[in-house]
């Protein structure tokens, strides 16, 4: 981050009508994103695009979800219908929905709005073997990094992440009980909604998953190929891409959260560009931010991932940043201030 | 509100192509707003209209704050000129923006955008004398009745409360001690940012009002003319009006919330229109909205009132509603729901 651009900012927020500090969380971000930008004020982030990465999980055979593995499939045809709610949000706010098939299992009809980037038609099942390869691994961060370069080169100056994969939810607890160091029961959550039974199954499922693999948190490839997804993976690579280009890219919930752990593992350096969106209530994800020094911007207990909660954060970023760009100063608006 | 169209609002969002519950608290407000409006979906909540009122207050002579009596007048200056925070956000998300002159001590120039409707030139110092008589009160109240009604028949279907005033949160502590029944200690804030010794004048202040005037809770009216503010009156009467109309009102923080505990007192069913914004750092805004059972959905530690803490919220009630109006049911869509 450019620390004058970031004081330049800090400076202008403390002459600007209002009383120092009064805009709270959305004056520290304003000042972040000045510095990423390296301008005081920085552009505003918009227009925005949602990346919705797609994937399925073998660990979908473990019964850890009462989800068919086809709905992943189905809900991208829905996206690219406009029908779930992630469209109906991006729509509210203006923001562009980009569908990435990065490892759906059974390919999707080709549609607008739909990039076909898969690497793998799912995963295997992380309790028997590596989720993926290191090199399939690698393919779908790329993916990402891909399609970061490509939607900041259409001229969107916001990435904001999007998941769909039934069962990602488990392989997201897996990810972040091994950068983290916390317990599987800690972040295994009732993702969807399962009921009390499901979620020990779930619980045990992760703590297999763990202990079957040699994870090393200082080999981040490793165990994301252990036991991630091919859309955390990806979603790994939007954030690296978006911050190479000094993008702002807001997270979504567990899933992003997870994968964000992958890439700051990868490069600490690309959390200047990450904000956290929203809170979701699956526990692994409030393990996930506090381990990454992130506060969300919205906790409406959400809990539906598409990139749902990074939509409902969007306004509230563009807005802190508005403020900074159009707010008039004490000086220039002959109003007086304090004594 | 009308239950049938609540059900079928709860009845929709079971189909939706979505994990049910999965929305959270958005979903229940989607299900509130169909009862709302007696239809299901509800109308989207736009365009929206901020309404900012402004006053001054008496008991800024007790010394309890640093910024002097004429800023309140220089803001209304800068809102009519585009200049402030409210205005920012408001062009981030859409909304328009009102001012309207309900007690300022000096009267602004005339400019578009501003509603003159001055009912008195600033209230009495309400640890001397009441602030208002109830016939002042009354009338401020009935400015925002019509403001509302104004906005709402020039085609608004949100309506967002803002205000601007110079020690008005004095005024809003005493409210909220006097409806709820809290010290004056646990209601007292920072306001704007004050230093410890301020804040324990100021508290001593609204001690003073409260023991000065004989407060009766269920004499509203007594109440909001003893230690309100006129802002607060309008306001109160916005939150009157938009519930008339059933069209949502979105409050800000702490002047909204004590008025709002005012239009509670008066008419307990205008809380079916009322959606709380966010949560102000100020103690009193808290206590007002547990009185009053609402929950905020933005908390961001903003403290600067003029509406920017409902405008936030504004896009995320929106996009509540959209969901509601847009997204495919699992039939519609074919996709399959969970075993």
């Amino acid at each position: 981050a450019d620390a004058a651009a970031a004081a330049q900012a800090r400076d202008r927020q403390a002459r600007m009508t209002k009383p120092a500090g009064s805009l709270g969380v959305l004056e520290d971000l304003s000042i972040r994103l000045a510095g990423l930008a390296g301008q005081c004020p920085p552009p505003l982030p918009e227009p925005a695009a949602v990346a919705v990465f797609a994937g399925d999980h073998g660990v979908h055979a473990q019964g850890v979800t009462p989800w068919p593995q086809e709905v992943t499939g189905q809900m991208v045809a829905n996206f690219l219908a406009g029908g779930a709610v992630v469209n109906a949000f991006a729509a509210q706010v203006g923001a562009a929905v980009t569908v990435v098939d990065v490892g759906v299992a059974v390919a999707p009809a080709a549609g607008a709005g739909l990039l076909e980037r898969n690497v793998r038609r799912g995963t295997r099942d992380m309790t028997v073997e590596p989720a993926m390869t290191r090199d399939e691994a690698i393919a779908a961060i790329e993916v990402g990094i891909a399609v970061a370069g490509e939607l900041v080169d259409a001229g969107h100056r916001a990435l904001l992440t999007g998941d769909m994969g039934i069962a990602n939810t488990t392989a997201s607890a897996a990810l972040v009980a091994a950068f983290t160091g916390a317990d599987a029961a800690a972040v295994t959550g009732a993702g969807t909604g399962i009921d009390a039974e499901t979620l020990a199954h779930k619980t045990e499922v992760v703590r297999r998953a763990l202990a079957r693999h040699d994870l090393d948190a200082d080999d981040p490839i490793g165990v994301l190929a252990a036991v991630g997804g091919l859309e955390h993976a990806a979603i790994a690579g939007l954030v690296l891409g978006g911050a190479a280009r000094r993008v702002p890219v807001i997270l979504d919930g567990v899933i992003a959260g997870s994968a964000t752990l992958v890439a700051a593992a990868l490069a600490p350096d690309c959390l200047d560009a990450v904000v956290a969106g929203h809170r979701s209530t699956e526990p692994g994800h409030g393990v996930a931010l506090d381990h990454l020094g992130l506060t969300p911007l919205v906790d409406l207990s959400l809990r539906l991932g598409e990139g749902t909660g990074a939509v409902l954060a969007l306004p509230l970023v563009q807005a802190g940043v508005r403020a900074l760009r159009d707010v008039a100063t004490f000086d220039s608006a002959g109003v007086t201030e304090k004594q």
